[in-house]
């Protein structure tokens, strides 16, 4: 077999084997196809497509090129949450330890963030100490023993994913439905979890700007994890405007505190309840989702959703007092108000502009090797549809640098629109893909 | 300015700009765009295209990415050469003597064949001593003096193309009109000449097997050099079984010699004329066809265009005595007759696979590095339309190794296809391209 057939073979709109996709990827991840030529290949595949069999063949390739993570130790059905990733998006710290508090196996691996705020480790090491650097061991146990833990993604998951998808990002290939599913979906079957709750989201700050594409991204993926023989479930859900209020890795963390006990922002809990109904559901421990909305609305109540917060930033090193005490967790050294100079209602507000905010004032990376600010970020008193008079606040900043401060602020006061009539906001829960 | 951001400009279906185009070959041969990104964009453009300015500016920023050949030493129209290639196809070796015996400056660069049979260079290293590792000096020189050399092509002629054809080899990314005609050109208007005639091949032996693929690339050629201030003419040529008789090396050499004398195939002696009449024009020295005609009639009769072969081969290094008595060539120890099995006419030459005969008995490269034995090969005597008898020979084969003898033979028999009634060739000349 030889690469520039398989290219060839594309190019020209043909079908490749299963075969062909498992001796392409086990000969790339070895080092043995150049880049060069799999980056031709990739750009033959977003113009020609892959078919569901390619697709399900790659996924799996993928899946195996490293380690399969083995999570049998672990007694009950273990559940694992994606989320595409948007700005504000604090879920898995608010949701994680409702759902473990409900008496759902959490085993979740994560990656760090490359973007407009950190990813969820960088998020949780707001907690002094936290660390997701564990043992294999050391998660297994945690899992049996508090029922939630979150672990670094090794380098040795799904290694042909990071090469293809470093290569992806520097030729403009990223944006292919089968690529993205297949490169999301190779990661969570190598992690182990038996079933796998999506949220996809979309809106003018998501990968997926169309409501249509992001269904058919979950669609995809659905496929791909039920194929595996995973319980897979996907909530398309808005991210049109920020998640919740807050932006930056401090500030979302008290926001997710706030959340489980029961004052987060409406939005943001309701996206919880939902993803955490789902999670209840393919973890078997709700009937319904009228059953798991009560569950989860039972830990909110009665602090044990706290509570395993808690148990779970302890279990992994970190201060678990921060829970119970925010103002433990890292603050920025300036806080201002950024007021209004309009008067009327927010119609619209540029997602990833408010991503980027946070980014100037050091709260996200521009590489790999960039160092994150915990403390800065943006707390949005004004969302979509709220009304605005002139000099009341749109969002309370939190900065360590004058500077970046204004800049922040130039930012995103431009990333608010008006209008002097009243705007509905989009929906939050677009609707719900399952097999 | 990035290559990603070209990248994707051209994956969308995006116009790139001469100064876009200028930076991605420039950067690209300094090394400073890696391997991966371009295969990217060869793939984007194999889907997208590329219009005439992109082109024209692909064709002009590859020419000046290494020397632009400065052949103003020498006085006079100076008349360069190029075919598509194709099996037989020995045109330059009486071409250029045709030509220049009438008048016309050849100043022509030439690279080795990786193919079938040698390139023009391995063929005129028939004649013992002949070289083409002239300095541009001596080259210069002796355009000058005797009219006509033939220089091998320096590294340094458009080496961003040399660069970027090896790329597309292995990537599937050859097959682009846009792409193959700057390949083409870049390297001809960085050899100097003022005028170009282009031999287009086509058909079943040609790189272009269509015959509208072969006008198009043909009409974008012309384009191209006109467009660059060199006077450009086109022919397009039937490939669709061998030209002439001769196949290999030193058999080639010999075919073209007795053309020089007058005794050439009907084929072959045609398209010399019809090429060298074009070239005439270009050169000045015609002012029609008919002229030209005329002309290079007058040098084959009279032995002029003979003699300027010897004085050419001469000239670099090579033994003169050999155009006189071609037994002084490279000659093979076995000769066999291949003969007919069937009774009928030829309705069909496998014209590659004549190619691929001439390979296996050692007469051409299946790597850069192969050493090429240039007195094997097979002589023709039936050609398309012709009648053949049970036990009439087909051909005879010129080899040095009873195996590969059997082998060719072989092939050469299924290469054949047999009518019972009478077929008419195809047209040699399919048409001319100009301005």
């Amino acid at each position: 077999m030889r690469m520039y057939d398989l290219i060839m073979k594309k190019r020209n709109g043909g079908v490749l084997s299963r075969e062909e996709i498992e001796y392409m990827i086990k000969e790339y991840t070895a080092d043995h196809i150049p880049d060069y030529q799999m980056s031709a290949m990739m750009m033959a595949i977003y113009f020609q497509g892959m078919n569901a069999d390619e697709t399900v063949a790659l996924t799996m390739a993928m899946a195996h090129s490293g380690d399969m993570m083995d999570l049998s130790a672990i007694s009950g059905t273990k559940v694992d949450k994606h989320s595409t990733g948007g700005v504000g998006d604090k879920t898995s710290i608010a949701l994680t330890p409702m759902v473990a508090a409900c008496g759902v196996k959490i085993a979740k691996m994560s990656g760090r963030g490359l973007g407009h705020t950190g990813g969820t480790i960088d998020k949780l090491e707001s907690f002094e100490g936290f660390s997701t650097g564990i043992s294999a061991e050391h998660f297994i146990d945690q899992v049996n023993k508090i029922g939630v833990s979150i672990m670094g993604q090794t380098a040795d998951i799904a290694p042909a994913d990071k090469k293809l998808y470093a290569l992806r990002d520097v030729t403009a290939t990223v944006d292919n439905m089968s690529l993205i599913a297949s490169s999301i979906m190779s990661k969570k079957l190598a992690s182990g979890a038996d079933a796998i709750v999506l949220d996809v989201k979309t809106g003018s700050g998501a990968f997926m700007k169309k409501e249509e594409d992001a269904f058919a991204l979950a669609k995809e993926m659905v496929t791909l994890g039920n194929m595996a023989g995973r319980k897979t479930i996907a909530v398309v859900s808005d991210m049109d405007q920020p998640l919740g209020c807050a932006v930056g890795n401090a500030l979302e963390v008290e926001e997710a505190v706030a959340t489980l006990r029961g004052e987060g922002p409406e939005d943001f809990t309701k996206l919880c309840m939902t993803l955490g109904s789902y999670m209840l559901i393919a973890g078997g421990t709700a009937s319904d989702e009228e059953d798991a909305m009560r569950k989860l609305k039972q830990v909110i109540e009665d602090g044990s959703a706290l509570n395993k917060l808690a148990e779970f930033v302890q279990a992994q090193g970190g201060d678990p007092n921060a829970v119970y005490d925010t103002s433990l967790l890292p603050k920025a050294s300036i806080v201002e108000e950024i007021t209004s100079d309009y008067d009327g209602y927010i119609s619209k507000i540029d997602c990833d502009e408010i991503g980027i905010c946070s980014l100037i004032l050091g709260g996200g990376r521009e590489t790999k090797e960039s160092l994150i600010d915990l403390s800065v970020g943006l707390i949005l008193h004004k969302k979509v549809g709220d009304h605005v008079k002139v000099g009341e606040s749109l969002a309370t900043i939190h900065a360590n640098d004058p500077d970046k401060l204004n800049a922040a602020r130039d930012r995103f006061l431009k990333a608010y629109h008006f209008l002097d009539h009243s705007v509905q906001p989009a929906a939050l829960i677009k609707g719900i893909v399952r097999e």
